[in-house]
């Protein structure tokens, strides 16, 4: 109903929006000097991070390269390692298998298959292509290589001469292209989005331009002649956010300032295109970012805007876009984010929910959006330089995201719920049989974006500052970079985190120097050692950096040592299904009971029955044949179990009629979840103190 | 993606399913041997009930007429004022204002109105006629009489020659009349059922036969001889079940034999059409109803189809059918009924969610399903006497569904929520507004619902058995009737119900006689006195009926006292959002705080911050002047604030710094909320023991 209305409104337009269309139209038909030149690659692309913000003038950190970056055996390296090796291959076999690369064969005569999926099934193709940019950074796959170049030289064959390039608005769809409904609801500038990432980390990687030409192509000849807030120019509405924050990466990666211009535009909404309210909700578009007052709508759109406002400030300095930036993370921090760090509480509409609804069976949280929401947290951190948003990096990262992919890298959760029951009546739109894991769903947005997450892991290990140099995550690694004054710069880290908080930082300059080695400490840190070549260095705060300036040499080596106590987390009173309840955490990992590992998993206990009984310490012990080696925390508890069945609802009043045995909790990582037989699961638990 | 799948698959026929559907077909094409007399009417429609049971074999109750009672001054009678005088005109101006007779007159070449509103809007025309034909029922309406005459005048002229009658499957669209994707997604049958009820109800209160025999030609002339089990038949599938309950009620009308078996039929599931399970799940339909083991998919084609079966039960005794029927209310009961009466927790699919699943704020609850779970326990109690059912018909009455409709008749819940915030977030897609009331919705299914509902509301007060009377709901009312062995019956009750549990009720048989007077004692109550003529009557239990069996002259009073006292209700700790919370119901009716009502309302205070204060009693007091007359409870409470604003998660370890401040709760019945300005309503509140 709604989007066939807007093709019969008119245009409106007020004079106020005329004006500032104008303004905006003068800058975006205003070329750069050297256009020509200014569209081919400037930067050298090995050298760039995961978003390239070295000549961002409102950055106060650079990224480093992924490729700066290796990550050694430990937490990370098995996680990558059935990335690279088991979900990378196997999502590419998916993606053939369920006609993704026929939709662009048919199109060059060398398929007869039907087109299959949805309107975004390209974008499948370039998150997967994105993926393995980025893995290229991390060692040398000839095979890899040469089958995604094969696959690129099919993408770029479809391009027709007008710069066009969608294998789904072709023949018969034709005439809808970029039609008002069709932007709101079609995907074409959302699969351009994702073709720009994925040519962008596949050139940074390996130097070849033939994707990135061809989206270049299709912002340059088809998109900004013929688009844009021009009198003579049809408006845009990205009804999937995600071509801003390309078109920014874009401009970093060619110099072409209309791209900012261009995505900027967008961010802004055209006031010409006619839409319905619920449809900017939705969309998280259509009205000027920066009237935004709170995070709504489609939890994924939600986020890449804000990734895309975040660029646009970054390349801007727009002051109306950082506000409104922090007063979104703001909602989100204190109304909208699961303690898993995943984001978009309800399934209706995948969207964001009311401050506090926060359900924990029927979370929706999907992967994407988990991502979207480190994406996001990643561009503040370099906007600002402060801790709190890498605290929600890492929070997102270990929970949230990393329970998205099996141990195995075969399955992935679409929704990434706080509690399941494998019994229940769940009827997932993603996954119709039930399953929470599955190899392969029709909307097949999740596996690669995981993928793509993972394998540009050692561009966030880092940043620098004019001052010296970030430590925002731990894990065992190898940094080979250089400072701003052109100082080399190694940094080994060796540590067994996330099981335990002992980092120990070995700082190897090229030549001796003063810098500030900005050491995170993270928010969940209650008390905190750092020591300089063994002499304590006072000042670490949780949730803060703790510059260390001092002249630094080959072989000095930082200390630091956060406690690791499980911590017993309530949730804000107003989290209706948290009442009563507590969730642990210990290091950056959430934990959850799975009912399968409790000792007494054979009887017909629900899970809602186990009680925690808090004062007694939690012990944790690391299994290393557990799960691919997990630390397991032990917990004394209660099972409290009706000896009547009272029914439904029943008065207060009458007696309890339970009975109780003492037990004992076991609880794994939340990420780990789902890797074994189905079974009940709980991230929050009912509590009473013993 | 999933319909069109249907339309490529090839019918599957085992020899099991083959020889199954041969002896349906057989039973289908045999038609009575005074076939053409028993389609028409062969009873006195005045003398017939809500649902005709006088002629079931397996009926244990039957129902009395809905002009047998007139419901005096009291607590219903100013509901079914509102129902009259208010709803179902300003329904009627809505209905013609939405197109929806627009689309009859244009079939006639009397409008020229482009076809408007969803594949099911003829429906909405035939359940305000039901409402009508009920109302008729309490008194002559001369003016609505004759525009509901002219209405089904208008509709009747659209019936093809063939029988068919349909406003949406017609011109472009007429090839896909009743193909399988239609009759999954298409709402033909469900059309028709609501006609036929609406033709039935008509028809008992005014003797027209209009729009009956419009029914009759359709099932007899279209949907007979074409589809069925029949091997040159097309097969049925109930998409929306609704037929399968009009088409008995069609053979209780006429006798008609043939309706009660393709009833059946539909009821079974046809093996031959190709269904994914989802669909069959969905839509509660498609496989045999004796294979179901729980209530799921969407909650009023779920309930619609218990009332079909239980109605195909009533009429032959399958005893498959009543193990099915009381597995699925048990499931009901112990998982999936709100303390409201509503069911369908769930907003995706509208549907019932896992056990227990049963939020508050993101209730679905549409008024439908609570009227459906009303007539569906309705017909139970026909089926075994059990006043179980009978306390879920009134738990539902009183709160689900009369939240339903506004106090001044003019706005309707689709949603009945359980919490609610104004200032959320919420997109509901009946509302987009975000308005929990409306005068109108495009899917305006819940508004004549719930008029036919009032409207038909003397029928549910008493049934008949061979051994008397039974008396279900109490409010002020004359029943004039007639036990079965044709003496006549009188009874006025005199009661302040549902504010007061005194109940004196009159009996008057025409001539003394001999028979029982079977006394509803509700669940809810925990101590009560029953005497007659001033005697003491031993042997009343909560939820069941009491027996009074002695010689009856007119004038002998019983006089029933249910305690009242107010009750704080737990729900089963597995409701995750009930724990530590409490409901309080006082009689049938369960109450809610509204914001605007507490004494700190002018403050910031958020609703979750009052906690209510156990070990107190709570004071009840009748307020005449608010809500159109209410009983307001007055309960101890504190309202417990952080001072510290501690964000979303933080440790248990964490001292508490709260402020605590002593108040009072104002609680109003559930079903009046939403009656005044935007404000935040809570019915299960957080608790502490005083």
């Amino acid at each position: 109903m709604m989007a066939s209305m807007l093709s019969r409104r008119s245009f409106i337009a007020s004079s106020a929006a005329a004006a500032l269309l104008s303004q905006m139209s003068r800058a975006l038909a205003h070329p750069a000097a050297d256009a020509e030149t200014a569209t081919r690659p400037n930067q050298d692309g090995r050298n760039a991070g995961v978003i390239d913000v070295s000549k961002s003038p409102y950055a106060k950190l650079k990224t480093v390269p992924v490729s700066a970056v290796v990550i050694q055996e430990g937490f990370w390296s098995q996680r990558r390692k059935a990335n690279l090796e088991s979900s990378i291959p196997s999502m590419q076999a998916e993606l053939v298998a369920h006609g993704r690369m026929d939709n662009f064969l048919r199109l060059e005569g060398k398929s007869t298959a039907p087109q299959i999926g949805p309107v975004f099934a390209d974008s499948d193709i370039y998150k997967w292509t994105e993926a393995v940019g980025w893995a290229l950074q991390s060692g040398n796959q000839p095979a890899l290589k040469e089958t995604t170049a094969a696959m690129i030289r099919e993408v770029v064959a479809t391009q027709e001469p007008s710069g066009y390039l969608n294998t789904y608005y072709v023949g018969d769809r034709k005439p809808l292209r970029m039609q008002y409904d069709t932007q709101t609801t079609g995907h074409e500038l959302y699969c351009i989005g994702h073709l720009l990432q994925g040519a962008i980390a596949y050139y940074r990687s390996t130097g070849d331009e033939t994707l990135l030409d061809a989206g270049i192509r299709f912002v340059d000849d088809f998109l900004l002649p013929n688009y844009g807030p021009g009198p003579n120019q049809m408006g845009i509405v990205a009804g999937h956010p995600e071509i801003e924050m390309a078109l920014i990466e874009l401009y970093r990666t060619t110099g072409n300032q209309r791209y900012v211009d261009l995505a900027g535009y967008i961010l802004h909404g055209d006031p010409r295109i006619p839409l319905h309210p619920q449809q900017t909700v939705y969309m998280f578009c259509g009205v000027p970012f920066t009237s935004r007052t709170h995070l709504e709508g489609h939890a994924v759109r939600c986020m890449y805007a804000c990734c895309g406002a975040t660029d646009y400030y970054l390349e801007t300095g727009d002051p109306a876009y950082l506000q409104t930036l922090n007063t979104l993370w703001d909602d989100l921090a204190a109304h909208q984010m699961y303690v898993t760090g995943g984001v978009g509480a309800r399934e209706t509409g995948e969207a964001f929910g009311d401050p506090y609804e926060l359900p924990n069976a029927r979370a929706y949280g999907e992967s994407c959006a988990a991502i979207g929401n480190m994406m996001w947290n990643w561009r503040m951190l370099a906007a600002t330089g402060d801790a709190r948003f890498t605290d929600v990096v890492e929070r997102a990262l270990y929970n949230g995201i990393n329970s998205g992919m099996s141990l195995d890298g075969k399955t992935y959760c679409y929704r990434n719920p706080l509690a399941f029951d494998p019994n229940g009546n769940s009827q997932d739109r993603h996954a119709p049989e039930g399953r929470i894991r599955n190899p392969w769903y029709d909307t097949t947005c999740c596996p690669p974006n995981l993928e793509r997450t993972f394998a540009s892991l050692p561009g966030y290990f880092y940043s620098t500052s004019d001052d010296g140099v970030y430590v925002h995550l731990y894990d065992n690694s190898d940094l080979s970079w250089r400072l701003h004054d052109g100082n080399g710069l190694k940094i080994r880290q060796e540590t067994r985190y996330p099981w335990n908080g002992d980092v120990k930082l070995t700082i190897a300059p090229a030549t001796p120097g003063e810098f500030t080695v900005f050491v995170r400490i993270p928010g969940w840190s209650t008390q905190q050692s750092v020591k300089v070549n063994g002499a304590s260095v006072a000042g670490a705060q949780p949730g803060s950096y703790l510059p260390i300036r001092r002249r630094w040499s080959a072989g000095d080596a930082i200390e630091l040592s956060f406690d690791m106590p499980t911590q017993a987390l309530r949730a804000n009173p107003a989290v209706s299904e948290d009442r009563g309840r507590v969730a642990f955490q210990r290091g950056p990992c959430v934990f959850c009971m799975e009912q399968l590992d409790q000792p007494d998993a054979d009887t017909s206990i629900n899970l809602n029955d186990y009680t925690a009984s808090l004062g007694a310490p939690t012990s944790a012990r690391y299994d290393p044949d557990l799960l691919d080696g997990v630390m397991v925390l032990d917990h004394a508890g209660v099972i409290v179990r009706p000896t009547v069945d009272r029914g439904l609802y029943f008065p207060l009043s009458e007696s309890e009629h339970t009975q109780e045995t003492d037990t004992r909790l076991k609880l794994i990582p939340y990420y780990a979840w789902a890797n074994r037989a189905p079974s009940a699961m709980q991230v929050w638990i009912p509590y009473r103190q013993a």
